[in-house]
């Protein structure tokens, strides 16, 4: 898929504890990343709740991506566990562990009284992005068919690629994270190379 | 405004302890609608980290809306506070106190590696919807301008009108927050209104 791809890292899946205070014993830190015996990603049922990053809708990296047909729209909603992005805004980097779900979600127009642009419907696929030193780059990309277990997109995989070579901060598209880029600039993790990337494109 | 309005309630911002397990006295319920003393909203400052409930581009509920010009787009980002969520996700209905945020953001489509659609930039405006028994009909918008507290809209707007005759569950378009409409499915929550001109709509 040549859409926007994501950008993960996550310790602990602290949901509630980090932001609520007391934590009982019973109620332990639980990682976003659980991998099955083989290798495999579970599935982060709850990434709905997860902290939402941003949505953007037909969005291409390549000049030379299929033209969509009109009436064929997509959106891509990016959420990322929120101890990742506690600590990301008094950081400006990810932790060990932080993860990203990319959803992609079918955009339609005609519906109840809406009468032009887009509204979200049905799931079209979803994609995990994990920072975790058991992948040889740090990062790794899983690929989702339904709720099981997510398989490893390879590690040179053009995912990987596009994001080592043009992510803003860490592997990740904070470019396209309006609500990240204040602890980025505030912690200057903006990558050298993205910095002179937009240095020297036009305005 | 002539885009998607929200829909809202939250009995509390439990944000952190619902999910957390124990709950300190010193990390006592928050409540997600705070008045002044002359009757403003204050602003929810960490709506970011509520419940995304989708996002839309350039909809509009009006043949007659203006044309938008080329490049001019926007998306509008709906959040519920996470007690309301919960609950909604139990019973299919808001309970009283519910908060929605609307989010709207400029769209733009060249930056970075970006070649076509569009990403979301800067906030264009920022709205919010209160069910509340304080208010005549049980529900208020409220508009903000910055993060000071917002003015509610009287209750005889476009705003209100539009959501008490469209709106598909309890005051808010549940028709377009595609992970709510299990819940209203099976909590049998859909208005009448609503079923009906979906029956009557060409398909």
């Amino acid at each position: 898929m040549k859409r926007r791809m994501l950008g993960a890292s996550a310790l602990v899946a602290l949901t509630a504890s980090l932001a609520g205070g007391a934590i009982s014993q019973a109620e332990a830190p639980r990682r976003a990343a659980v991998y099955t015996a083989d290798g495999k990603l579970e599935f982060p049922k709850d990434y709905r709740t997860w902290v939402f990053l941003s949505s953007g809708v037909d969005m291409t990296y390549s000049d030379a991506a299929m033209a969509m047909a009109a009436n064929n729209h997509a959106f891509d909603n990016v959420f990322v566990d929120r101890a990742a992005h506690d600590a990301f805004q008094k950081t400006g980097t990810w932790p060990d562990g932080s993860v990203f779900m990319l959803e992609v979600r079918r955009g339609e127009t005609n519906g109840s009284i809406n009468r032009r642009g887009q509204f979200q419907t049905g799931v079209l696929g979803r994609e995990a992005h994990v920072k975790d030193k058991r992948f040889k780059s740090g990062w790794a990309f899983f690929g989702f068919s339904g709720e099981g277990p997510g398989r490893e997109i390879p590690q040179t995989s053009d995912c990987n690629q596009c994001h080592e070579k043009h992510a803003a901060v860490d592997t990740t598209f904070v470019q396209f994270y309006p609500t990240l880029q204040a602890a980025a600039q505030a912690n200057k993790t903006f990558s050298a190379a993205y910095l002179a990337a937009e240095k020297g494109a036009v305005k």
